[in-house]
C-alpha cells in the first residue's frame, strides 16, 4: 500500500538531523514559524525544477533531491546570504516510497551539510516537479546585488564552466570517463562560503544558471555598464578538454547553463581580497567592467569572438 | 510573438501597486531581501495548485490567480499572522499573454487588498501548476497552532461550509443559480482579520481545506484530545439548501473541502470574545473539545451520525 501524504511527511521528510533554534514551529501545522537574528535581513530564493525540462527524466531521485536544493542554495550564495531554512513543494505522479526515500536522502544530505532545516511545504499528485524556497540571512546593509558593478571593476568566476552542459550532452554515454561531467550536472556545488565572503567586498554577483554570457549580461543590464571578457582566462576542467574539442568546450563554457558557479565583480583596488578565497575554490579573473554598454568577448590574439548562442531561453 | 520570461515578469507581474517598506529588494535579482519588524516572528505557508487536480481545468485564469493566493493567505490566517509578501512559482504550458494578464489580474487584486507584495518567484514551462509561498508576521509569543485545544474548549467555524464542494459538483451546470456556489470555489475569502483577532484568545485554529471532519481531526490529533460535534449547529448557505437536499448538504459541509473557512477552539470562559468578531463574518459554535480521543458527531435528537467520507485524500 502506498504511503499516505501524512506518512510520507512523518516517516521520510521529518527524519532530519537539523534542529535549529530559530525554527519555532516546523513541519506539521498550517504554516511554519521562524525568527530572524537581530540586525539581519531575510533573503528568499525560489526555483522550480521540472523533469524533462530542467533535468533528464531518468536522473536518479537521490541526485534530483540534491540538485533541487543545491540550485536554491546557489541563489542565496549569489546574494551573499547564509542559508537557514527551506520549504519544498513536491509534485509526484504517485506515492513511491523507494523513490521518495532516495529523493529525501539526496535533499537532506545537502541540507544537513549547510545546517539548513526543512520547515514545511506541500505534496501534490502530478508530473514530477520540485519547487523549493530557500531562506537565508544577511547582516543589515551587506546587500550583494546584480546592480552594483562599476566601470573598472574586475570580473571573476568560480570553478570551471561548461561542465554541466557537457554532462547533459553526454547524458546517454555509458563510459565511466563521462562520470565527472555528469556529476557536475547532477550535484552542483552551491558556492555558499564564497558568497558569504564576497558580500564584504564584491560590487555585484550572480550564479551561472543560464550560461555565463546570459548571466553576466544580467549584471551588465542591472548595473547599466558593459564588459570586456577575455576568453583565454576561462577555466576549463580536464574532463571537458579530454572529451570535447576546444571550440565546443569554449561554447559550453560561455553559453552552457547549470554550472551554478558564481560570477562577480570586484573593484580593482580590492583585487588582493580574492586571494583569501583561494582555499575555498578556484577563481578565475575573466574580464573588466567598462562604461560602454554591451559585452565584448576577446580571443587571446585580441580579435573579437561571437558566441554561437547566448544562454537558455525559458520560453 | 510570445512574451519572453523577462517581459512576462516586467510587463505583467511587476505592475503591482503594493510597495512595502520592508521589501529591501524585490523581483529581479537572484533572490529577494526583506526585513521583519522588531518583536515579530515570520510565518511561512506554501501551497501548490495543479490544474485538473486542485481545480477544474477550465477555471478562468483570473479566478485561478485569485484562488491560488487566497488559499495561501488562508494558511496565514489559520496561524493568526498578518500577510506581508509572497513568491510565485508559475508553471505554464506556453507563454500566453492574455492568459497571463488575466491570471495576474486576479492574483494582484487580492494581493493589493491585503497589502501583500509579490517579491519573486520562478516561471517555468510545463503543465499548469501554481506554487505560492506566503509570508506573514506574528507578534512574538502569539503563536496560534493546531496543538493548543484543551478539554472544555468550545469549537467554532467561520462562514458556511460545503459551498465549495457544491460548487465543484455543479461546475458544469450553466444556470445562474449555481453562480454563488461556484464563486465560493473560485474565490474563497481568506479569513485574515478573524485569524489576527483569534491569536489573542483562541487555543487552536486550522483552515478548512480538506473538509471539516478531516481538518478538525488534525486539531484533535495535534492537541491529543477528542470532540463532540453538534451537526445541527453547522451553518449552511441558502444556495446549498436550495440546490441540494439536506443529507447531501450536510455531507458536503462535513466532508467537502476547499471552503477555506477557519475552524478554531476557544476556552469557554472567553466565549464572549467571539461577539467582537461578529462584524467580520458569521461564526457558528459547533461543538466542544473532550478529553476522550475521537470525534463524535451528534444529530439534534442526540443520536450519533457517521459521515460518509472523511476528507480529501492526496494519495
Amino acid at each position: 500500500m502506498p504511503l499516505s501524504e501524512f506518512e510520507i511527511i512523518q516517516q521520510i521528510f521529518k527524519q532530519q538531523k537539523v534542529d535549529r533554534n530559530d525554527v519555532l514551529s516546523g513541519i506539521g501545522d498550517d504554516a511554519a514559524i521562524t525568527s530572524i537574528p537581530e540586525g539581519h535581513e531575510l533573503v528568499l530564493a525560489m526555483d522550480t525544477m521540472i523533469a524533462g525540462v530542467h533535468f533528464p527524466e531518468n536522473m536518479k531521485p537521490k541526485d534530483i533531491g540534491y540538485r533541487s536544493l543545491a540550485v536554491n542554495l546557489s541563489d542565496l550564495a549569489a546574494m551573499g546570504a547564509e542559508p537557514a531554512w527551506v520549504t519544498l513543494a513536491l509534485t509526484i505522479p504517485q506515492s513511491n516510497e523507494t523513490w521518495l526515500r532516495a529523493f529525501a536522502s539526496g535533499f537532506l544530505t545537502l541540507a544537513t551539510q549547510y545546517n539548513v532545516q526543512l520547515i514545511g511545504g506541500d505534496l501534490s499528485r502530478g508530473d514530477l516537479s520540485i519547487t523549493i524556497q530557500a531562506h537565508g540571512f544577511l547582516p543589515a546593509n551587506k546587500k550583494l546585488l546584480r546592480s552594483g558593478a562599476q566601470p573598472g571593476d574586475l570580473i571573476y568566476v568560480t570553478g570551471t564552466l561548461g561542465d554541466a552542459a557537457a554532462g547533459l550532452i553526454s547524458w546517454q554515454q555509458p563510459e565511466q570517463s563521462f562520470a565527472y561531467l555528469k556529476q557536475r550536472l547532477t550535484r552542483p556545488t552551491p558556492r555558499v562560503e564564497v558568497g558569504i565572503a564576497l558580500r564584504e567586498f564584491a560590487t555585484s554577483a550572480i550564479d551561472v544558471s543560464d550560461g555565463l554570457i546570459a548571466d553576466l549580461g544580467h549584471i551588465l543590464d542591472a548595473s547599466k555598464v558593459g564588459a570586456k571578457l577575455e576568453i583565454a582566462n576561462l577555466s576549463l576542467s580536464l574532463a571537458i578538454c579530454e572529451k570535447f574539442d576546444l571550440d565546443q568546450a569554449r561554447e559550453m563554457a560561455l553559453s552552457g547553463g547549470d554550472d551554478y558557479e558564481l560570477c562577480f565583480t570586484v573593484p580593482s583596488r580590492k583585487e588582493e581580497q580574492i586571494n583569501k578565497l583561494a582555499n575555498l575554490c578556484q577563481i578565475a579573473r575573466i574580464g573588466t567592467i567598462e562604461a560602454e554598454p554591451g559585452l565584448r568577448c576577446l580571443l587571446p590574439d585580441g580579435t573579437h569572438y561571437e558566441p554561437a548562442r547566448s544562454g537558455y531561453q525559458h520560453f
